[in-house]
């Protein structure tokens, strides 16, 4: 076109400046339109679907076919196992998760990208190595997985659910990084042979502009937690077979307690968080780690020992050059533990400042017993307590005023959703701290570090061994379930945040209205364990799942989750053996 | 006494408020009187050793009796094997390196406290323990070592080279901790049988108010350099079998450098500073870290080894489990390694900002030539660039004003000796920076750490076995030696610190002024080049060491050692050849 030929056009009309509403509206669109039609589901059954009391146990199976249902029921290692036989392709199983996924984010809205074509894909070529070489490509070989909206995944947006990030990298335009960019976790995924089929919402208590509020699927009129909570549902209803999250005060393991999953919250410099969008950006003293969430502590442990085994030291500066290291495992079968050499486990029902709810402590007292019964040594824990993690947290976690958030929620215009209006004052940021307060803060919090570490150290003189404890119970949240804007206080997970320790949520227990009451003689530990507990009724909560936490030390998770699988296993003894006496009874 | 009894007393006394400049001659005084009588070097001999050139090559031996110089000339491994094959006592190796370090002190004042007393009781000990056991207590059974005045050691005084510190704990009064606490580290060396005789003077390029200014033993025109100054003579003049110093920003590895002997700079988290007095408090983004002293590969070896068999991580929850690994050592003797499966060097003889002088150039050349001779494959190392570290080093270290030290200065009301003036306003500490500036830069050392892991691992592109380099090699300062006030450049080490890479500093040659001479073609790189060249003057540096570093993996320390010794045997052979031909030609 010649120059001659553009005069005395008119501008070009500049586009209408899209409302934040909009924008996320189409994203919205986008996303579902990727849903392939004969996954679709019809209005009547989303609109009845809502209505159901609980999603779990039976009503999202009710909507899929039995080869999907018989598939999604398979933990990952039994997935591996039917793909290694050959029972199973790689294409099957992606399918049939992608399948569930989609059912799942048509009720839930959890999903904030869907990337099923890219897993077909992906699939097809497992398949054809399997085919080819008579063998798996890795140890995730075919294992679909899901990651919170964090983690760059090529062909996938990254908008954190910040309506101001949709179609940018990270907030920024025309980075070239768009869609192509990946986190260093997903390479090792790639060459694990797992799967990444989509990427799950994000946000406090859960609720964000582009996705709403995010119900648990066990009581849908109880929050699913946050922030990983679009992961815990996908989990909770099984549209993956695990799920990354990310977590700096609980945010992995309060959504698994609050939906009856698995988590494992590692130490920090375990698991890369290389290349993943913002995660408070030079805040490396108490860093955002990546967390697995899935249905057992099998898949836990598989999935860690998985990531370890690609050496991501080798790439990752952060990560701490630790493989999995099998001689810290804890092995029941070793043949010579008696009841005199079995370790022992700190056990803590409450911290002293915040009672759990009737049926985290009745959760709690289940795991007591299993334990006992199963003839290993229980000991009151009784550390430094959570009321100087809770000086420390808030301050490390957001002193420097969460200007991050803010400047990524002015991009669009959003308003903050209500659950996180707390981090600014009314009109914007809150004054950062100094930092001369700033390392005062984290002088205080390197002391509670060695005043812990001095009382754990201290339980070997209680243990019958005469070693420290290996590991401590612990509630994961003082409520079972979470009421909307019912939350109180964090202390039980930001602690092991403070104190970088790893831990393991394991679902115990359901709420039983009719069993789970306050003791009468109940008497509050303090103003807030008095409005905690105030708002617990028994009715509201009804069918939630109660978690437990096993917490270990430092950078100690092959102990830690071998001594969880032992937990879980007293657990089920414990069941049965309750069972049995039931039907003996009645 | 009766009320009545003290109508008309005059009231008492007031003590006259001492000057700081008393309190420092007092405690001078105090750590003198420590020197047992028959040790006590006349005023005479004193004068006579501060008028020599050099105090290293026979100096201070003629001072000694003979059993004193054959002791302190053995290296720990085989002091430990004089001690196991009853040989040698403890009580006479100790005695022997208080003797000498009593000397070494009285000539350089290099001690800050002087532990000789309890040293002598607790050799006893373990000599009786040998007696009684025919065992060694543990793998430092014995061995006299010498600490930095910033561990805390009980009996003896912490004080930092702080006049205000003087009779108080870390600059408060009345903690009760005064001359009883005691470092995690020093624990570990008392569990391990190792004897703390003394601790040693620190500070900046080395002078401070207590002490004075400590000079080179190699040319006592010349600076120890710092912070770690007083441990490097100390080793220098062989006055304890091994030292430990802290490091942030080369404060171990700068004076090993000029002071000719070897150190380790582990990375963070590998070496206990729990308990440790002030060390930049809050600053754990990039911590001090504690290094070790010696003078061989081997001792530096031993010593690292020794500390984690004690299991560290136990006790401080800032150590990472990472017990020794032998597996990670290159053994040279495995057998199979050709040429082309030895593993390479990275090599780096000038950053491109900062040039050094001849003698470290000259040095450069020679462990070349005798790793090329010794087989090894060397790489050239362009990593990202030394001056994005400068661009973070000092925000991170000194982002916060450095208010400690300033107000540990304000206690006594001593002024900052020249060397640190410019940490300061002329009349206060600077302002600190913003947390969110602060922020900024740890995000910018992340993606500094990040970069240069990425090119780390392009190498395997250039190596002959298809691996990243091993570790690389470089200067440790552009110069060999330190002329006071003549110090520009430290980003050779303060690297080292922003990528949390362990190092070790190994002395390869002395200069020479009738060889070290400028090249007339030299051509500055930058300003700063140009200043550093302009200060070299071959005369005045005559006799300093040249010393390269090797550096190795952020906690990569087995390997990195293994490969250091592989550098100190191919120089020893490259040395001998060179004299076999110089005998053969002259």
């Amino acid at each position: 076109m010649d120059y001659d030929d553009c005069l005395g056009c008119p501008p070009a009309e500049p586009e209408a400046k899209k409302s934040w509403q909009e924008i996320a509206a189409e994203k919205r669109q986008a996303d579902l339109a990727k849903i392939p039609l004969e996954w679709v589901l019809s209005p009547s059954v989303v609109a009845e679907a809502r209505k159901q009391q609980k999603l779990v146990d039976g009503f999202v199976d009710g909507l899929l076919d039995e080869e999907t249902c018989y598939i999604t029921a398979l933990d990952a290692p039994d997935l591996l196992q039917q793909m290694r036989s050959g029972s199973k392709t790689a294409v099957q199983v992606v399918t049939a998760f992608c399948k569930r996924a989609a059912a799942i984010h048509q009720i839930t809205r959890n999903m904030l990208e869907i990337g099923f074509e890219a897993a077909f894909e992906r699939a097809t070529e497992l398949d054809s190595f399997f085919q080819a070489n008579k063998r798996l490509v890795g140890p995730l070989h075919g294992i679909p997985l899901t990651l919170k909206d964090q983690f760059h995944i090529k062909g996938l947006e990254t908008s954190m659910a910040f309506v101001g990030w949709i179609g940018t990298f990270e907030g920024k335009r025309g980075t070239g990084k768009e869609k192509i960019f990946e986190s260093e976790i997903i390479k090792e995924f790639r060459a694990l042979g797992a799967v990444p089929i989509g990427k799950v919402g994000t946000s406090a208590e859960t609720s964000n502009n582009i996705l709403g509020y995010l119900w648990s699927p066990h009581n849908q009129s109880l929050s699913s937690g946050g922030s990983s909570g679009g992961e815990a549902v996908m989990q909770a209803l099984r549209g993956s077979a695990f799920g990354i999250g990310t977590d700096i005060g609980g945010s992995v393991s309060m959504p698994a307690a609050f939906n009856g999953i698995f988590s494992l919250k590692p130490s920090s410099g375990r698991i890369s968080m290389k290349d993943v969008a913002n995660t408070g950006p030079g805040q490396l003293i108490m860093p955002t780690v990546a967390g697995i969430m899935g249905v057992s502590v099998t898949t836990l442990q598989l999935v860690l020992r998985s990531l370890l085994s690609t050496e991501p030291w080798l790439q990752d500066p952060y990560v701490i050059p630790l493989p999995w290291r099998e001689a810290e495992e804890y092995n029941p079968n070793s043949g010579d533990a008696t009841n005199e050499t079995k370790p022992s486990f700190g056990f803590m029902d409450n911290d002293g400042v915040v009672t759990p709810h009737p049926p985290v402590q009745r959760g709690l007292r289940m795991v007591r017993d299993a334990l006992n019964e199963a003839g290993f040594n229980l000991l009151d824990w009784n550390p430094p307590s959570n009321r100087e993690s809770e000086a420390i947290h808030g301050v490390i976690a957001r002193g420097d005023g969460c200007l991050d958030v803010w400047d990524a929620l002015q991009l669009s215009g959003e308003p903050e959703v209500h659950e996180i209006e707390g981090l600014f004052e009314p009109h914007g940021p809150r004054m950062p701290l100094s930092l001369p307060d700033y390392q005062d803060v984290v002088v205080r919090m390197r002391d509670y570090r060695n005043k812990y570490q001095t009382y754990w150290m201290s339980t070997a003189e209680k243990t019958t061994d005469g070693q420290p404890v290996e590991v401590f119970i612990s509630p994961v949240t003082p409520s079972a379930g979470l009421l909307p804007d019912k939350f109180f206080y964090a202390e039980y997970t930001n602690s092991t945040n403070v104190l970088d320790f790893p831990t393991v949520v394991i679902p115990v227990t359901t709420v039983d209205k009719d069993i789970d009451k306050v003791d009468p003689c109940f008497k509050p530990l303090s103003d807030i364990d008095k409005i905690n507990m105030d708002a617990y009724d028994p009715s509201a909560y009804h069918g939630a799942p109660a978690a437990v936490q096993v917490v270990g030390r430092r950078l100690g998770e092959e102990k830690l989750l071998s001594m969880a699988q032992i937990v879980v296993d007293a657990l089920k003894r414990y069941k049965t053996r309750r069972q049995g006496k039931c039907r003996l009874h009645s």
